[in-house]
């Protein structure tokens, strides 16, 4: 599939916050060669004047469809919405596709067009996707040519609810996903809610209930749990950079949540299970996801707890997982960073 | 009460973040004359030394248990169990008392004991004292001599919910409290756990399921309810000094939530009811409270959501708003001021 | 000059981080009625449904310059050049005018064209505007009705080194300020520069060597020391999103700094000279300014730091301060409260 | 020298927050085998347990100084002072070690008992130390047993200086240097400084005219300019957990500076020399320095601005990087990581 040793990889939209972590790690990765980054605001800036900690010999280009399909895989990273149409023409030319939008996730048209207020524009290709948590459908990715990214609140409540509805020791159908996530989240365009002096020492509940992530959730818990499920999502923003956490209550049957826990994700190189609560700050920076479970007796109901990074497990790094099972490299390859602390 | 025109107040264990809020509000109250602050950590010291924020004229003191009967009201601003005694010895003496720990907010010594391990040391007094959420029990707190200050996450949390348990609005055994604090909610007190370095960018749950809060929001709410009410109480720390937010989660009846909140609240000078999820930051400094109420149709539940400052609304402002109700003062004296935003 | 009892007071600009902080003081103000808050944005808008801090019964108004004339006393919170019009016309028409901005802060209308790249458009009218730094010019600002609020570095840095100018303990040709203050103080609009996620646990110096508050620290240093001053400023930004820090270094003639200091603002109700290092925490939201001084006995230098909060020394306190002066009100009228800490 | 493929490595203080960036570091490195991490206080703990970010398969040990010289390298981060007594032993034992201490870092014992206030235990081995920074003494290093590791605050200040001693460009007699630090600096110690309620939203300055980091500089300065060289050194903390900034100003002989800087640190692998101000948050997690040069012509002095992580080229990074050099390996070897942005 490559060209000579290394793969070579383009990121589109690589100016954005996930666009430039995909940067980030594709430029470290041992495996995938950097050859193409395009931006629509930076067209014809060095990368390292853009983004002064990447040290790349690589001027941000603009976008030639064209050019895409020279390359060995393409990540996307647009927004939601203009993935469309590139994610669409790479799939017809064959080329390898990890799109890092929410364009792809669904394999049910009406889902989307239900929660993002129009029609899919390619709802006959969706069949050639795939949602891409490899802790859920690893085999699927690794022999697909078009991956759907998951989004970054639906891989931390996933990872944590997944055994329990996987191993039927909740009744999912009383699912509450309280969630916090990093100011990075809400991507690098301006607005008065990024502001620093706004979110600096400030917290709050926003887009709920009916926030875009929701339905994710939904699409992959009902396909765990054999019928439909309804969650309650509550996203809250964190005044800190990057880091998600989700903070997910059910009414539990009983049983070993954590031992569950512990048995879907042994040997799972990026998944781990702790008997203490979870801190965003021990992943940032890296692909890992740390999960903890607690039963409140009182009220009958299981306490999952889930950190990673939304830049990284959340995005970015999910993204460079995916490409490795998809390439069939290590599936740790280029993902070995441990979280920076402190 | 008040020897000459203003009353005389004392604050014990005036170092700590609730105690040198005290000192702020108090030094800023035109009806309160600060006479006596203790610290066993720097008495003989002056306080705008250790505060340089507080520019007032008075040195740190020794507790002498003596001294604060002569005082018009006191403020006890102690660690959890340090207050027994002198909050007994002050109820005998007759001074009004308000007391920010949990050792008198229970009416049943065996709740306290169950969630405290150890038994109360003076349950024969707790008949005496008053739990003092002002929106719930104004008339009570007007006639007490003896006030328990409620908690900080209580606080939010009844406020947001009070309103939907008193129309029966919402089914109270299915409640679930995601709530948030800023760091003084730790106290001043070292740990690894406050270290900047830890927090700063990070975000987790902690002292679930069993939070010390608990049974206070449970006591409240089985009041309003008629019936004994169990909630799950998960809580978070936010990288920020100030601010906290309940997100609370209930099954809903149906009908208008926000009406009934802004039925309940109408008049009141601290609880606004609004159309758009409350932040944290627009109350910092402030006794204010913001509330919000959204319906999620799709699951049948209500999300309702309340904003305090931790040490406004949540210790030493409510604190002087039952001084003020205690005294007979108007209950906004000295709590005029507007949140610091931003 | 007030129409009843209370001084009718209008914002122009009200909507900007400074504007906003002068609303709040002169709500809370015992002796100023809040007539008139202008915005361009949110005109038509209740003031507390954009800041929800502020619990105020106004809204927003467009600015009809004509109706400015109505009022006892104006607050022109503008950015810089936009003040010269409606500031010329309320001088002219007599209405005491607070310009925040720089438009006339200079005495000398070259100083301003070499800072700020354009000819001054009223330098007639110079002449009538005071320097409003009350620790300075205090006589000339209770007698004036234009008055030139100082920007929030050259209020730090002057308050530091004008008593080492004054008494002679310094080469003032030697002056090296290095500076730092909050995001605040780069105002409420956009940019990449103010996104949460880039300010956040960053730190960098900018608008060095050319800043616009340097030509008002020379203009009042060469006042004080009765010659042209010269003096190297470099600025910094500080994840914080209020308060500001001076550093500034000079030869050291030998004498008592400290005691210098403590002689020219003894009785000054906002400016504390402290024998340990100032911290901007200590002052936020109020209009205290705090000072130090080391001397380095090794290389001969004197190090005077202070500490203020740029929306309030560095503005908008400082702003409803030389207000009390110009209507002979209390000096401390407004401004009596603490900083917030933690 | 190494045992097998890899040199066996130990970190002596590896659960402070210096010891746990080189554990990150050593474990990511491809020629480095980490064999051992001492920690008095969690001897016998998981390390993954301590801090969760390091998925690292080793417990914390006690210190016995008898296993050490069974190692290939030591790294010893230990407080001032403690890393006497081992570096002492392993310098007679012939075993390879960087101390990341104060204790080894001069010349002279004199200036040591001069700044530490106290004699230095082991003077005569002073000469078996080089100075470990790397762009000033390469060539000593790579031939070097015992390297004492640079403070964060002087290699910041002379990686900016340097190239203007070394060309004759400034007068060194007017250094000033106004440096700030993330948190980190301070250590992993509690105290009431380092609160987050404390910290967070708050600048100063501290530890000036004398702090420890000043002899470093003046030692480094002194060497390259020929003649003894004092500067005044104003250290501050910024509310960040890593990165550090020096902004060091200097009268200027005119010339080129920045030309100065890419002359001397053409082709070095961590230094780069900006045409914009450096920030620190590009350097966070890395071992990359950025510098910038501003000519302030009106006073004729230059302004050099160093950004570095305090934790990174500040400490365990160069720490690192000496080791490469001392065991013939890449000088980048485990140290390709991009600054962590946002």
């Amino acid at each position: 599939m490559a060209s000579g040793n290394k793969v070579r990889v383009g990121v589109v939209g690589a100016s954005g916050y996930t666009g430039a972590e995909l940067l980030r790690l594709v430029a470290g990765h041992p495996g995938l060669d950097l050859t193409l980054a395009t931006s629509r605001e930076f067209a014809g800036r060095a990368v390292s004047e853009v983004y002064p900690n990447l040290r790349i010999d690589l001027a941000f280009a603009e976008l030639d469809a064209g050019a895409l399909e020279d390359l060995d895989l393409v990540f996307l990273a647009l927004p939601h919405g203009a993935s469309m149409e590139p994610g669409a023409r790479l799939v017809k030319a064959g080329v390898p596709v990890i799109d890092l939008s929410a364009d792809f996730r669904f394999e049910d048209p009406v889902t989307y067009a239900n929660w993002f207020g129009r029609e899919h524009a390619a709802p006959e290709l969706l069949p050639d996707w795939t949602y891409g948590l490899p802790e859920l459908h690893r085999d699927e990715i690794a022999g697909a040519k078009a991956v759907a990214n998951p989004g970054c609140y639906p891989t931390a409540a996933l990872l944590a609810l997944a055994p329990l509805v996987k191993a039927d020791l909740i009744d999912p159908s009383g699912i509450v996903i309280s969630a916090a996530s990093g100011v990075s989240g809400a991507g690098r365009g301006l607005s008065a809610g990024v502001h620093f002096s706004h979110v600096d020492a400030n917290f709050g509940a926003y887009g709920y209930p009916r926030h875009k992530h929701t339905p994710e959730v939904e699409q992959e818990l009902s396909r765990l749990a054999g019928k439909a499920v309804t969650v309650t999502f509550v996203p809250h923003l964190v005044p800190m950079p990057r880091g998600l956490l989700a903070t997910c209550v059910a009414p539990f049957h009983g049983g070993d949540a954590a031992g569950a826990a512990r048995a879907m994700y042994d040997g799972e190189p990026f998944v781990h299970v702790q008997d203490f609560p979870p801190q965003t700050k021990y992943v940032a920076g890296s692909n890992h996801c740390l999960l903890s479970y607690e039963i409140d007796e009182r009220t009958g109901r299981v306490i999952a707890v889930a950190a990673i990074d939304n830049l990284g497990k959340g995005a970015a790094g999910q993204a460079v997982q995916n490409a490795n099972l998809m390439l069939g490299l290590d599936e740790r390859a280029g993902l070995a960073a441990a979280g920076i602390y402190p």
